[in-house]
């Protein structure tokens, strides 16, 4: 992909804006205040690492009519500037004193109002992303604008991905495929756990990952006792199932699926557990189009991979991905969000292989008009073999 | 460093908790509710990429008596099973009516008393990882029980250093400081910045990193406008000056430091510049030592910089670091801070060289009794030069 295929047209953010603001509309709100990476990134395409320093709080308010705007530090005016957002209110952060509260407070009253209802996120998979303190501060001097929730807007909005969106994740799943097909450059028998995790993650950055700010890598003699453990110095040996559970990033979006290899041949059972996974996969992508729910996709999954038990520990066979390693909706029986053509799923079905032993693979569809497709490329049946380190 | 040498001893994580306990006791609070990765890792030693999925809450409760109580989705009750917490709780989450809400609520009400104060962070850096509508809820349901906030309690324990931390910051940034080593095996005239980002995480990883969850890499000619930006398509020219910028994790503990390079022979501004930051981060280092403040380390490198003019829009010329990219304190004129033995910091100054255009240079430091010593090889005063690709 070339860097001039990055980012979005102007239409794309344009698009998004007018979306909420109808939203906006319905549920009587006057604008959104936002504080997430990735919902300020929704609106504006600011696109930086930088969030990964906990310091400084970032807002974007977007008013029932007109355009975003960004009250953000001023380390970060410079490349907001880049970004279609023109109206940019910086202050030098961190302040001890007044860490951008005042400064957002006089926004939000001049675009939404002195007597506005402003909308975040607070529901599930949301959280907060500035001090408590100073969120306190704000409801007190805002008064009489009061901050509610946002009715569910930004998971009605992003749960549903755009053309452009999906082309995103597909280039990200095309570069977790590569690394995938060359894991047996790096691990086989003998090899360190540990070292095998580094050595992956560099596959998928020489394959066009631009970082790589997920993975897990279970392994253990015929199964592994967790799906998110970090490495260790476990040295494989004959017998062991490793999983390699990805989420790497290209230009903002993520991928997340998984593959198993048996360290030499696999024993009758990880085999057969593997083929029962890949069927599960099979069941739930034969269902998957707009009507049925995310429930009905985990009962499909759940029919062969427990016999319908209703699940395990882990909790969901699956869930939305895009801007986040891990979006709405869960496949879990109480989730009864209706697919919809655009979602971005991950179908990650897991399976008990003895005590206290489990397999998880996971795939990424697109749900389409009329059925699914494969972001990823679908695993084989049989699962991988890796054999002595070459 | 061998896999033997990971985590760490109990008795870290009981002095710990010890020193919570005793703060507590002089603030009045019955326990403590953490949400965040850094602080629930700050006394379990539970590490996982996992938080990476922004779905699930986890919370770990400090008892004003008595060791600590994990509240946590079942998905990660075997990673925590293997810390030394032994008082696990878990629920399968997602759960769309009650994820965890309740468990917390009967947890903190066992453990802290039906009429308690229970603190939380929510100072300056701190964010809470729930969602808001839940700790609403949380606090409906809990009352007479109260959420305060906690009396600085974490800032104070986290800010200053075990030695066992320093041991794992200072690994983190020899293992940066062998990458930074090797950037001419990668970076040089016609080499394009966004595949020179991907190869210097490469090499991260390659000497020991465990992932790079931050790289900044501004590039232009004289000289770049920002420090966040990520890396574009950008093809290097001779004059062209490259930022680096990482924070590498090794076994859960950040480095954070950047070196500068010239495409081809520097200009003797941006040669003036870069030994100009030298001086400042020696300036620094001359006077750090128990009983400055944070402040005197501002003001001490502003006035080579600036010439005292107190400071630029990127808001601040250090920083503290460990479990986070960026901790407390703010090497600010407003920060008056105490320096302590154990302080790990930054020193990142910042200087102008034409319209627009800026340097900074970063190293690591951690305080002692008497003095400073670099965690990373400081640099030197001349600006490194990269040629030709290789």
């Amino acid at each position: 992909m070339s860097w001039a295929a990055r980012g979005f047209p102007l239409e794309e953010y344009r698009g998004r804006v007018a979306r909420a603001q109808a939203a906006m509309e319905d549920a009587g709100l006057d604008a959104l205040l936002l504080t997430g990476e990735a919902d300020v990134r929704y609106f504006s395409g600011f696109l930086t690492r930088f969030w990964e320093s906990p310091t400084r709080p970032w807002f974007l308010v977007v008013p029932a009519g007109g355009d975003p705007v960004a009250v953000i530090p001023s380390i970060g005016a410079s490349l907001m500037a880049q970004t279609w957002i023109e109206d940019i209110r910086s202050w030098r952060s961190p302040d001890l004193e007044d860490d951008g509260v005042s400064l957002l407070a006089e926004a939000l009253r001049e675009v939404a109002g002195a007597n506005a209802r402003v909308g975040l996120p607070m529901g599930a998979e949301s959280s907060l992303r500035m001090p408590l303190a100073d969120f306190k501060r704000l409801e007190a001097v805002l008064s009489p604008v009061t901050l509610v929730g946002d009715a569910g807007i930004m998971r009605a909005l992003r749960i549903r991905k755009s053309p452009a969106e999906v082309d995103k994740i597909r280039t990200a799943c095309r570069i977790a495929d590569r690394a995938f097909d060359r894991v047996r450059e790096i691990a086989g028998e003998g090899a360190r756990l540990d070292e095998v995790a580094r050595r992956f993650q560099m596959l998928c950055l020489e394959e066009g990952a631009d970082w790589v700010p997920y993975l897990a890598c279970p392994c253990g003699p015929g199964g592994y006792s967790d799906v998110i453990s970090p490495a260790d110095g476990h040295v494989f040996s004959p017998g062991d199932v490793l999983m390699l559970d990805t989420g790497l990033v290209r230009d903002g979006y993520f991928c997340d699926f998984d593959r198993n290899y048996s360290i030499g041949a696999p024993s009758p059972e990880v085999q057969a557990a593997h083929r029962q996974l890949l069927e599960a996969v099979d069941a739930a992508m034969e269902i998957a189009r707009p009507g049925v729910t995310a429930a009905d996709l985990f009962h499909a999954m759940d029919r062969i991979v427990t016999g319908g038990q209703g699940g395990s520990d882990t909790g969901r066979l699956g869930h939305g991905l895009g801007m986040q390693l891990t979006e709405w909706p869960s496949l879990i029986p109480q989730d009864h969000t209706s697919i919809e053509a655009g979602m971005v799923l991950t179908l990650e079905p897991g399976i008990e292989v003895g005590m206290g032993k489990i397999l998880v693979h996971e795939e990424n569809i697109v749900i389409g008009d009329h059925g699914a497709e494969f972001l990823s490329s679908p695993a084989a049946p049989d699962i991988l073999c890796l054999e002595a380190r070459p």
